[in-house]
């Protein structure tokens, strides 16, 4: 098979080591595959059009010096700030200039420009104009849109605070409205309200969309949206009554200025309430909004984004682990033959091949439900919430779920490729940065997985009285199969026996947390009582029924995507190997029951040990699939190329600590130490 | 009880907050506690003497202003680096001064000086002094020792390559000796055998202990180590031939210069081959060592002490996290009621005391296995190495078993504490590129997993004919249970079932990955083959044998040593959580061969839910039992005061981006870009 196409590779391969031309060992790994990774790039992407546009726009960015710099590990906060400044605002422009104007396309240069990393107005394009375009009545949509579509302000969405995250109607922030003056009087009236971590916020926007109870008349009338102005405009100063700053170093997101607010008396005009549904009259009237339905849109499509951008980096790693491992040799195997590629070890390929299997695994997911996603909002539109509670329970689950298993994922993947992925060399401690966050920002793990379990407990009250279920759930409503029937070990690679286990064992478990709960309503305890001491049941059930979601999802995906059948028998491996994975490494909650005995759990573990086998020859191939540029890995490891240690030896010449030959503190601190007797060069 | 006594607290809690006293939270739960902190301090560290003597040794270092800093964060690696060379230097000073000279004290007094990160001569130290001691001959040590005791040399190790890490035997580095000027000649004869890796090589020693292949006269003679000056003694700079340099920045240890260095014809003398066991004659006669066990003792006294750290570092999460979790409101049950404390949720609690006991039983595990090194290294010196092959084994698996385990424990302990602990204010993304570095370095997890594999395939042998095993495999040679006899929940607990339950658990896997070896010969495959396609259940083999020798020696822990009733029965439950959510959590394992039922199994998990509820009470006075000051724990979630969101506010003030009220690239990019049409301040 040939290599897959590199979209002006050469172009982009700046090292002065790309004369080496491509590492043996990779040669030998793409000549081997028995697919094409190209029609899997283009199967992955929905068609070969769509590739070659990505591939297009990507190198514009790319190829531009403008957006080069040197590597973020040798930046300190401040420069990194003033770099992501700087590029942000070149990209608005060149988008102009280059005439990219379609979201898709936008989305594609932003993010090959900056790297991966947010633009200055991520919050801005993702928040703030969606809640004036929702939420904001007409007047005020005439008033600032137009300003910020212009990018004349620039705003963030102020919400969690210094003591309140997920449970949002903890905030404490005040809008207090003062008839007299027909103004919002703006406080934080204690240290814990403080709004906290609003990206950009700390010394980037000017604006924001402030989320703050709402007092009139004496009376809390609930939390509520207001446009507030948090800078002058002319010179970039916070207003009076306006404390703005940094809330300092994190573990990731290095060039976000992730900030703070304190308001004090801060005065705002009427007319900042966004009132296309709740209104404020001038005599204080308050007038309530009719659903709060809509807010629930919003989250569902930023969860939903979310686990692509998951999927995402899982594929980072996926690529940077896989590569490495084909290009290192370790450990000769008989005394004084050639040391193998490690990718070779059973052991390296258990820590690699589950991962690639579930990056396919949530690249399917995701698309799967960013289609159903596109399809809930166009009903939207036309008045139909019908579907809306269906994604939100899945959506929420299906984001605690991929992130939690990447974040574990990427560091096995990490620590697979031994002392070099510890190196910001590598390109793991940033990508595991970022990813990280997203187990806990825009719904902490614990509480979406809860939503999605008080879902899931919905639907079991629903099946049990007959009621007919939506699509992910409607499993419910069947009967569950007592046992497990593969009879041989060839049985275990059949799909419809893989989902069965996986329907079987949400099944059990969702009951068994209806169950629990039940039980706990029966002694006597309180709703909230029971509901928290059933949590361990309830995080089980919407586990288990992502866990099926997604391999379900993976065979639907494979019987209804049309794929040449050499690839199509590759992606069958992969998807078999998740499933079984997933079994073997949860083999209890099947055995349990008895629906599978002790010797189906020894097949399906005999099938996962010879499933790497038949993985092995194609993983270089798979990786390369993703077609992830090199400038966007960011890794050295990872390179296309597998000049690995030529690179990482010209990398480690440009720290910033080998500028001068004899670091300063030698003068200072080490020279009156070392009192050195002999003044010669050697001893 | 009593609040535990805090050794000069107010003293080193230096905040402008310290006026606020205790949190309330925190002052109720450390009075609802059932048994006294200070007496669990006393047990951990071996008597109320010892814990006396650490307390005034730390607080030495802790109350000395030299020893202050910045938050680390807010200081770029420079800045971190030349404090560590500042600080390492006072630290033997002031060591000298305070008269603290016993190995024990010295290694408090450094360990609270740098606050926990190494200090210029930790390789110096526990590396190039007693390779000096144990490896050199009587006049290289006279010649040597005094010069690196004093140190007027400073040192390192240089073992690993570019190319090569825990593959000892693969490295390139050479040393051709040459009879005629009586010299060696060092070389890096490739790309990939640089040097790389060792601490503080990059800008900070001028000697190091160099491994390398010795060649004379045509022949390779193996892997030696040699004595080499690297920088000239009076001015730094690395001497002809040299080429040094620091590795670039890490996922941690960012005041540390691990260096890279490349040798081209660089020529030492005759006389720095040490020389206790292999010798070098004029003429180039070669004399190998008698034996090479002496290596495999230096390595076990190394791995035991990252057991004794690991358990440290966990310490350090359950600390933080479980003060915050008393500490951190979150989400009313019941509409408009108090928001509870986060530790009384069942999902929190289930992030947080099974680590908690983890801590725990890593610690009462690396004091066993410490105590027996101690013996073993006393055995030696007597010349009796009968249970250095038992203990290599043992401490190889313990090693790589407790950094993994600690590793993911860490970032659930990290998460547990939502978005604040996603901030370097925390502490935990320190602690963990930390601790993360020990599951690679030393001897990599699953070189080390296969290493205690392969002692255990071993004693399977001997079992099997009748041979005596020592202490830690013993039960490799009694009969297994076939059933657990537990018929009550209450039976769950018992601290002998359990245990049982695990060494069936490891006597099976161990037999099992025997055997699948066995079947791989038995095919007719090389011994290196069946080996590596039996890796998945040699790992398994060396995991829970590490997992029952944790438990068992709890449980040993408990029965041996005095305590009072209420602490035994705290640590009592500790112990039960430990070894059922470990069952829990492998249910598969005692399920698949029927030794357990699938109610027994539910009996585990109910008990787990049970066992949250007695520990909850005394979580925040178990890790007050940890007695580590604030300083030394660096996190603001985690202070004893728990005072958190004060502190977390005054911290992010200081955050560098806020030195400024507006940012200079605001002047330089943004200003142009939203060409401001309105000058007064407000819309």
């Amino acid at each position: 098979m040939a290599v897959v196409g590199r979209h002006g590779v050469d172009g982009v391969h700046s090292t002065e080591t790309a004369s080496l031309g491509v590492n043996p060992d990779l040669r030998k790994e793409r000549s081997q595959a028995t697919f094409d990774p190209t029609e899997l790039t283009y199967v992955i992407e929905g068609g070969a059009e769509r590739t070659r546009r990505r591939r297009y726009i990507q190198t514009l960015a790319l190829n531009d010096p403008a957006f080069r710099e040197k590597h973020h590990s040798f930046l300190s906060r401040d420069e990194i700030y003033s770099s992501t400044v700087r590029r942000s605002i070149i990209v608005m422009k060149k988008m102009k200039e280059l005439n990219i104007v379609d979201p898709s396309d936008q989305n594609i240069y932003k993010v090959a420009a900056l790297r991966g990393i947010g633009s200055l107005f991520t919050i801005h394009d993702v928040m703030m104009i969606p809640m004036l375009q929702t939420q904001a009545d007409e007047k005020q949509r005439e008033k600032w849109l137009p300003k910020a579509l212009n990018y004349e302000i620039i705003g963030t969405y102020l919400q969690t605070e210094l003591g309140h995250g997920t449970f949002v109607r903890g905030l404490e922030t005040t809008a207090t409205f003062d008839p007299r003056t027909q103004e919002f009087i703006i406080n934080s009236p204690t240290l814990s309200s403080i709004k906290w971590w609003p990206g950009y916020l700390g010394k980037s926007v000017n604006c924001g969309i402030l989320l703050a109870q709402l007092y009139s008349r004496g009376k809390n009338c609930g939390l509520h949206a207001f446009i507030v102005q948090l800078r002058r405009f002319d010179n970039h100063e916070s207003l009076p009554g306006i404390t703005l700053g940094d809330i300092g170093p994190k573990k990731g997101f290095t060039g976000t200025d992730n900030g703070f607010c304190r308001f004090e008396n801060v005065r705002i005009p009427r007319e900042s309430l966004l009132a296309k549904y709740a209104k404020i009259d001038p005599d204080g009237t308050y007038h309530p909004p009719i659903s709060d339905k809509m807010v629930y849109a919003g989250m569902v499509v930023s969860r939903v984004s979310l686990v692509t951008m998951t999927a995402g980096y899982l594929a980072d790693g996926c690529t940077i682990a896989v590569r490495y491992s084909a290009v290192r040799r370790q450990t000769e195997l008989t005394s004084g033959g050639e040391e193998p590629q490690i990718i070779d070890y059973q052991s390296q390929q258990l820590k690699l091949f589950p991962h690639l299997a579930s990056a396919y695994a949530f690249k399917f997911a995701a698309h799967n439900i960013r289609t159903r996603c596109d399809q809930i909002q166009a009903d939207i539109k036309s008045g139909d919430i019908s579907s809306l509670q269906e994604l939100h329970g899945l959506s929420a689950g299906m984001k605690a779920f991929t992130t939690l298993a990447t974040n574990w994922a990427l560091e096995v993947l990490r620590m697979s490729c031994g002392g070099h992925g510890y190196s910001q060399a590598g390109g793991f401690p940033k990508i595991y940065g970022m990813l990280t966050a997203f187990v806990t920002a825009d719904g902490e793990y614990t509480v979406l997985m809860l939503q999605t379990a008080r879902y899931l407990m919905k639907c079991t009250a629903k099946a049990a009285s007959g009621e007919k279920l939506p699509y992910s759930v409607a499993y419910l409503t069947t009967k569950r199969e007592s046992k497990c029937p593969a009879k041989s070990e060839n049985d275990m690679l059949d799909l419809e026996i893989l989902v069965n286990a996986y329907k079987h064992r949400a099944h059990r478990f969702i009951n068994e947390a209806a169950r629990q709960l039940e039980s706990c309503l029966l002694s006597g305890k309180p709703q909230h009582i029971a509901w928290n001491e059933t949590h361990m049941y309830l995080i089980k059930a919407a586990d288990v029924h992502c866990h099926y979601y997604t391999v379900m999802n993976f065979v639907q995906y494979l019987q209804s995507t049309e794929m040449s059948q050499p690839l199509r028998d590759v992606l069958t491996s992969l998807c078999q190997l998740y499933a079984l994975y997933g079994i073997e490494n949860n083999a209890g909650d099947l055995l349990q029951d008895g629906y599978m005995s002790g010797e189906q759990i020894s097949m399906v573990t005999n099938q996962v040990v010879a499933l790497l086998a038949v993985i092995r020859p194609n993983a270089v191939a798979l990786v390369d699939a993703f077609d992830i540029p090199d400038e966007m890995l960011g890794s050295i490891l990872g390179r296309y190329d597998g000049n690995v240690y030529e690179n990482l030896y010209e990398w480690a010449r440009e720290s910033p600590l080998n500028q001068t030959e004899v670091h300063h503190s030698y003068h200072e601190y080490l020279k009156p130490l070392l009192k050195a007797r002999t003044v010669d060069a050697k001893l």
